[in-house]
């Protein structure tokens, strides 16, 4: 983005933001009426997206990648692809195959590695189906709708946004559109993600839109909740959903997981799993399907100290964020280190940025290119319901920028909201600085009286009381000195009514050692799918010279198959050699592939380049005489070396876990040069 | 079972058994009526159960365990508990917590690496969420049922096998039963297994079996299938269910992964993944529940040949076996060497063999103990509807002897259905030995006499007779020549009437080298939960002399934490050793938990043992003097050594992965006796 002409050429878009954005503030600053605020919000959201899609024209990255070219290799060697394909297939579902299985698996473990084990996490494996109330209770049931419409003859469903935006380019691309019109139609447009359900409508009235595919009439707009509805159990009296999140069973854990760390905050909980979200019109391939892996922590600590005791080890890290204010100002993304961005209150606390940063440090190892991950900060119209503050994780793919991990502070929202629900209190015991005297003021029943006169509803009315909060026991402490009388009324409908014969107020004091807290969250989320396609994007690659020659640089730590052993041809006095080396990988826990099939060894190389396998041994004459020695090839480089058969293991084994750098193999054997030449 | 004292009292059970086995085998080879061999079959199940219910009152480790110790064990320290309890919970729905979710990732973990690394495998990983079509092709939708009946005022449903089983105890037990009474409701309990819809219907009636709960009438029995339903996508028109197993996703990719393994058969496919099955009344903890992983294995292969390259490798292998034959002799099962068994067409050949033998090596390796562990043959009776052959690894818990895995030969079942479902052949080419010659018949249509008769409709017509088996061409050829005319009916109802003008009939010869065939599939099919829970079963102990002191002894890899790390007090000296020890651990993959907690260190390691950490490192005050040492506790034997800090990391790693055994610590360092005794 340092281009000096590409900034030029940008220079006029980067102000019409900051323009804008100082408008929205200005506005916020004199209190002015909302409406007017979320008005010049949308033409503020309008003016980035015209920077930001502009800068993406400019990114020589994303102008010169081939999707579709990738797009069929990922197909052709099946790393995944649409489920059912033989059914006529379901939009949004896909299947992994070997190799996107392998390469998920390898990050998922990897994954494992750097947080639960290195954080020392309480990983959980939860329930995917959810009870109505729980999802009632977290917001979802009421929230998490998008708008669509309906044909009104078929039944066809078409998500709002998507829709307007097609038939409004369709209307601008009409030969008898007056200028005018584009403009209003552009407008839109780009408006489109800041309206609400009346403005949308408005929009389908005023250009007539109609199906796109039959012409019929459509209906008014509906919320359609995005969750999967079943039901539990035979009665169809229990409605569940497919949890549209993994986090929701780590909330409803908090008092175990406590407990299991022995009642102490800050502690961090893990969890990987499938979520599912029922999208209207799914699609851009893996980046917005139905169903998907997530792996997400909730970090709980005490509200008021959000510090973290490894911050100093990380805090000289480099990131690339973009906040909120560089957005409303229309400047690009600042490098930064992570210590300086908590310093100046950009990144809100020491948490919030020592996950950042373990969230940069797990990408970049995994194979992301530092100059393609960017932490964007929402902004305060684009939080979720739970947020108060929120980084996304962006990898610069050909869809844009995606988020391809959030990182939320969610404060006591969740916990908060199923103590409401339930009842029970999910808080935990905080040691005060020094004991502290507490009045205490409870209502002490005359047992006796009370039984003689209410019976078997005695019990109750005990159990109500006891509920009572501090406030209601002085209620009540009042009413009786009033009217002598307090009249009890129970959610059932009962009443009874309680004299001073039957109940007193009693005042005492106690001494506490702790209080209650509820503990903040916070939350990095890791959409898996998003950062796999993002990870192969980045990571493709043509042969100079032979565009048909594609091939994966993934990091050998998640490449799929970390070895190939192939023998120059299909002389039979190679199988021993085959048979050894194949045991001794697997015995060295190596995964890999034997191709034994015909086919030149240039052809083959460029299969398993294909598929990212990252070092190729080949047997060929030369492995028959002693001492025995084979080539090993790197993908990358296409360079290969001659050793004896004896350390190849060893050495492959070094190269795949990172031990030692290919250039170090280079040094130590000498360069063989033959195979791919006589191709 | 070879305790003399035991198999006196054992038979005159085994004796009736043999008994009713032979009169079912001796219906059978009459052909007598189907009905009197099915009342045979009856008797001798029931027969069969009452012999292994006297077993297992006989069997000492299932008499002395006490489970109810054991589950306030596992909920006390979270290995798993109930789904949503705070929202009252959800019956057959378990949250994993940290140490149920470890134990079960290891597992999974070395079932990675114990059959895809090893056995070359190619894993991947489908959608849950699967399409109405393939689930009815695949005979879930028909057939995959319970049966149970509704109180006709509540609502409420209930099992209805669970729920004669409970009246007719129930029954029998009442002061007023005739021995009459309770012998006949004895007999229905043993039998209810084997009884259908209208069996089952006639015992509700004629003991007039109403609601348990409530007193009032009950419906007819109800087939309720067990998949949970949901739509995809807004609409409302397409009809899902969550996958009841994972094997399906694997079929219908047949073609993708036949293709990545270059066309050649055998292959095998692996999957790990949830699935999920609306079981009417689940119980038994873990073992019926409502949501379960599995790791499912479908071994491709030439119907012709099942031998097994790797099979010399494990013929030797001894498995205990109860065959359907030794079942219906009232035998116990036996001991035999694989190799032994596919000799003597015990086990129906290599293949299925070779993956039994795998599948008991891998239940040893994680820790089930192998006189607990038999390979029960399923009887003809009891196969579900796609298998021709199947053995249950069952693993023996206080619910009795529980399937685990199985082990199945498919046939060509499931792909000649999904082929006959999308008229997508899934079949693989196999090389003829020599070429051969075929004759080929095929009906030409005259272009221009077809376009001229039938426009538009000249295209379907090409089409309907291009999909004509050649029985069919030899039809049409034979009516032209009769008739001068063949009528040719559409699906769609439209006839069209074709002469000798329009179409003839073409005879020609071709050689081909190949020819299709239809995979077998032998399935091994793993449930992860119902390993998990017989494996904590077996490995539960308590200390002699001090039965709350319990304890897991599950094998190191496995174990969800491979070490603590205690210090001795809380003395802040110990603070740089324990965070150094932390680090190495870390580094090395280990991992582990520190507790620093107050409490003695006897106590502390009490916990540790609960949750079945098996080695233990202890700093003290002997510690802080060079050369720093440290104690290292085996929990099975609680013996200590004293040795070096720089060295312990290495002796752990190479306990945990099974390097070295603890007996050989113990001869290399010196016991250590102290701190346990001082607590």
């Amino acid at each position: 983005m340092s281009n000096p002409e590409i900034e030029a050429k940008l220079a006029p878009l980067r102000a019409a933001v900051l323009e804008q954005g100082n408008l929205v503030r200005e506005l916020k600053v004199k209190g002015a009426p909302e409406i007017d605020v979320k008005r010049a919000v949308a033409e503020l959201k309008a003016r980035k997206k015209v920077l930001e899609d502009r800068e993406l024209e400019l990114t020589p990255s994303v102008v010169t990648f081939d999707r579709s070219k990738m797009e069929d290799l990922l197909k052709r060697r099946f790393f995944y692809d649409q489920s059912f394909a033989i059914y006529g297939g379901i939009t949004g579902q896909y299947d992994f195959g070997p190799m996107g299985c392998a390469l998920k698996s390898n990050i998922l473990s990897l994954w494992r590695q750097f947080f639960v084990l290195e954080e020392q996490m309480l990983e959980v494996d939860c329930s995917i189906l959810t009870p109505e109330p729980v999802l009632k209770a977290s917001g979802h049931v009421d929230r998490f709708a998008d708008l669509m419409v309906k044909d009104v003859k078929t039944g066809e469903c078409f998500r709002l946004d998507h829709l307007i935006k097609n038939a409004l380019e369709k209307l601008s691309k009409e030969k008898t559109a007056s200028a005018e019109l584009k403009a209003e139609c552009e407008d839109i447009v780009i408006k489109l993600d800041g309206m609400n359900k009346q403005e949308m409508s408005d929009v389908l009235a005023k250009y007539n839109i109609k199906s796109p595919l039959t012409g019929n009439d459509l209906t008014e707009p509906i919320e359609f909740n995005l969750m999967f509805a079943t039901q539990i159990g035979p009665t169809g009296l229990v409605k569940g959903f497919l949890r549209p999140e993994t986090a929701q069973g780590i909330f409803v854990n908090f008092k175990r997981l406590l407990e299991f760390n022995q009642g102490k905050l800050p502690f961090a909980v893990a969890q990987i799993g499938n979520s599912f979200r029922n999208e209207i019109s799914p699609r851009s391939g893996l980046i917005r399907v139905r169903e998907f892996t997530m792996a997400e922590i909730e970090h709980f600590c005490d509200p008021n100290q959000k510090n973290h005791p490894k911050f100093e080890s990380i805090a000289d890290t480099r990131l690339t964020l973009y906040s909120a204010c560089n957005q409303m100002d229309g400047k690009s993304a600042q490098q930064i280190s992570i210590g300086e961005a908590v310093r100046n209150n950009l990144v809100a606390n020491e948490t919030l940025g020592y996950y950042m940063t373990r969230i940069h440090q797990f990408l970049l190892t995994i194979g992301i290119k530092p100059e393609c991950l960017r932490f964007r900060q929402h902004m305060n119209n684009e939080m979720a319901h739970y947020a108060c503050d929120c980084w996304d994780a962006e990898c610069l793919t050909s869809y844009g920028w995606v988020e391809c991990v959030g990182c939320a502070d969610r404060s006591a929202y969740d916990l908060g909201q199923h103590t409401q629900a339930t009842g029970v209190r999910l808080v935990a015991e905080k040691r005060l600085p020094e004991p502290k005297t507490v009045e205490v003021s409870e209502i002490v029943p005359n047992k006796q009286a009370l039984g003689k006169t209410f019976k078997k509803d005695a019990k109750t009315i005990t159990d109500a009381l006891s509920k009572l909060s501090i406030n209601d026991v002085n209620d009540v402490e009042q009413t009786l000195k009033d009217k002598q009388e307090f009249i009890l009324n129970l959610e059932n409908g009962s009443e009874f009514k309680l004299t001073p014969e039957i109940i007193s107020v009693k005042h005492s004091t106690k001494t506490v050692h702790v209080e209650d807290i509820t503990p903040s969250v916070i939350e990095p989320s890791f959409g898996i799918g998003r950062i796999m396609y993002a990870l192969l994007e980045q990571n493709f690659q043509c042969r100079e010279g032979d565009e048909q020659r594609c091939y994966f640089t993934l990091p050998s730590v998640v490449a799929p198959l970390k070895c190939s052993i192939l023998p120059l041809s299909n002389n039979a006095e190679f199988n021993p050699f085959i048979r050894q080396l194949s045991t001794a990988l697997t015995k060295a826990e190596l995964s890999h592939k034997v191709d034994d099939s015909s086919g030149s060894i240039g052809r083959r190389y460029a299969r398993t380049d294909e598929i990212a396998i990252p070092f190729g041994i080949t047997v060929d004459f030369d492995t028959l005489k002693e001492p025995h020695t084979v080539t090993l090839r790197d993908r990358d480089s296409l360079k290969q070396v001659r050793l004896g058969i004896d350390e190849v293991i060893d050495v492959v084994k070094n190269l795949s876990v990172g031990r030692v750098k290919w250039s170090q193999i280079l040094e130590k054997y000498p360069v063989f040069e033959q195979q791919e030449a006589t191709k």
